[in-house]
């Protein structure tokens, strides 16, 4: 049987020098970055590097980027501590948000009571700038939340856009960009954003290692207290090897960065002339049919299958050896719809499937084939 | 020159063989745990294999243990959500605990204004049981914070003793287990703790995993809110790699457990026999110098140095390739003094510089006396 990996959007394949460098961390640099012996500083002096490696490419100062666990904690650190310490009392996001965001705001809403506007969001799953614009126009202390690439359509934010208007309007600006960190670069000295998350296995790196974004005198606190690690913003021993295994990915990621995207937009290309061809009644969700308006990474479709049928179409796919997702990774074991589709879709076409294929650098164009092959005979 | 690594209380080497299993994960298991095809279920049976296997070891069900980036994160989840979901308004902890607990309630009291009181703490380092027992006749909602083996002087709480105190007190039981678990076994079913918190780093895994031990039926919610992984308590791409690392050191840690306790103890022994031979007026913090009362890891001692000369020691022993810690790792980068030795000291003997060396089974005699001669030539 084979195997096609097309769930690139829920986490990546860990390049070969990524697991060569965590390996020898655990060999070599077992020291507590916090020690302040030799065994330690040398930890210290790896994450210190890291730290700097990362800072380079976003743009900013060393200062500015905070370890996490992971985009959820990087998420929830931001919009936790800008309601409790920096006065925040009103959010704008969107109900297409990944859940660390929206579940994270909704918790906010109950213990502090703040007001939570959703921005309207179009058919093609874009934000309403003009609402936006209408919803920032308030005396209250408010934060946007908007993520820069939807991980279940792919919609590209319109980033600079968006900073400015917040810019203007004295609101804070936090962007979960875990699905564009690795794959687009970003100058954050030219956009003027105030916080962002990232997390290092959606770019070949490890799971469980992240970072946030932190603009200087912020005034942010942490989410988990303790130690001093992190400046004070974030306590628990660093985890060495995978700080530095997400500094590897993150290296390799920008040094192949236009090469790789090139083939891996060309490969979604071939996808949807492919499907197109094959299966003349499918069509894509959100922008993700667009190859400008959407992340290169991902497609994904709405099948001309009957609701009957339906259920059976992801499991036909798994049975194949084909690793896609009808969602986010966290949805994608629950019978609920995508609440992204939910807030896009006709009722009639929720009622078909829909699937996320999600591409990286290790696929092929016979993957394509085969996995068109596949979704055409499940139809036909 | 030497390297002698006496400081396996802040953080410990990790086995070969947990190098060689999570080096394995990183190649062949990459799939998101929450996705539902067959590279998502293959690391979610892996994970949960890891859960079992902890869960055994505690005598727990695995639905009881709850996989997070460290011991600090633990002590956070629990702490903030007893008060805010569990309705606590009165924690009982102590001032030597970890700042993992210590900070982490201090900034609830001043987010929630709730009671926090300092059990006192014996010149020795011990728990005051009579005085604990005061504090818990309330009739406030208290759950009690205290830790099992102190990570600074290493005396041993009696933990049974304090389990049973709160639950003849309807108070909550937390504890900090960072220093006893992998190297003291505990049964779950027999102490009627409500929460301890765990890290793998201390016990030759990883850094950058935990796991909190959470009683059924507790009501305990997240501290990081998102998508549904660890059945809803904490949200965020389970780290595979880690979390099987961590299964792994802790097998190894079962399973040479009674071998590697006798050695280490033999070490420590020497130690104290070799450091009480060479120089007289040294003297034993806590009770670290009592090979029953403590644990068999660690010693803390308290060296006749003029407090001019007191500021090289650490300095020398770093030169000299030693590894050791004034305090906890999160505090030897500080000048502050160690807020433990501060708790139970003389005035006297907070001029002397006190010393943490710990031990592991990668430890040796010959480094014992190599570390023994070396203080005593600073000394002399």
């Amino acid at each position: 049987m084979k195997n096609v990996y097309f769930d690139n959007a829920a986490t990546t394949q860990m390049r070969d020098e990524v697991i060569t460098s965590i390996t020898e961390v655990m060999r070599k640099n077992y020291g507590n970055a916090s020690s302040s012996h030799s065994f330690g500083r040398s930890s210290k002096s790896l994450i210190e590097q890291s730290r700097k490696t990362i800072a380079q490419y976003l743009n900013v100062s060393a200062g500015e980027i905070v370890f996490t666990a992971g985009g959820t904690e990087a998420d929830n650190l931001v919009l936790r501590s800008a309601v409790r310490d920096l006065g925040v009392n009103h959010v704008i996001t969107s109900k297409i948000e990944h859940h660390a965001v929206l579940h994270t705001i909704e918790q906010l809403e109950k213990e502090y009571g703040i007001l939570v506007s959703y921005v309207n969001i179009t058919a093609h799953g874009d934000v309403d700038y003009k609402h936006l614009e209408t919803l920032i126009q308030t005396e209250n202390k408010t934060l946007v939340s908007l993520m820069h690439i939807n991980n279940e359509i792919g919609n590209i934010l319109d980033i600079k856009r968006v900073a400015n208007l917040c810019k203007a309007n004295d609101a804070l600006f936090h962007t979960d960009a875990v699905q564009s960190i690795g794959h687009y670069k970003m100058d954050l000295q030219e956009l003027q954003i105030d916080f962002l998350a990232a997390s290092a296995h959606k770019f070949h790196g490890p799971k469980g290692v992240g970072f946030t974004f932190i603009r200087k005198n912020s005034g942010l606190k942490p989410l988990i207290f303790g130690g001093e690690q992190e400046r004070g913003l974030r306590a628990g021993t660093e985890s060495v090897h995978n700080i530095i295994g997400m500094e590897v990915a993150l290296k390799s990621a920008y040094a192949n960065m236009n090469s790789e995207a090139d083939s891996i937009k060309a490969l979604k290309h071939y996808f949807i002339y492919k499907v197109v061809k094959d299966i003349p009644k499918v069509t894509f969700n959100g922008q993700s049919g667009d190859l400008e308006k959407s992340t290169y990474t991902l497609v994904n479709i709405c099948l001309p299958v009957p609701p009957k049928k339906a259920a059976m179409l992801l499991f036909q796919l798994d049975l194949k050896g084909i690793a896609c997702s009808k969602g986010s990774a966290c949805q994608s074991g629950s019978s609920q719809n995508s609440h992204v589709l939910t807030e896009i879709l006709s009722d009639t076409d929720l009622q078909k499937p829909s699937i996320r294929f999600s591409f990286s650098v290790y696929n092929t164009k016979e993957e394509v084939d085969y996995v068109i092959d596949v979704l055409k005979a499940f139809i036909e």
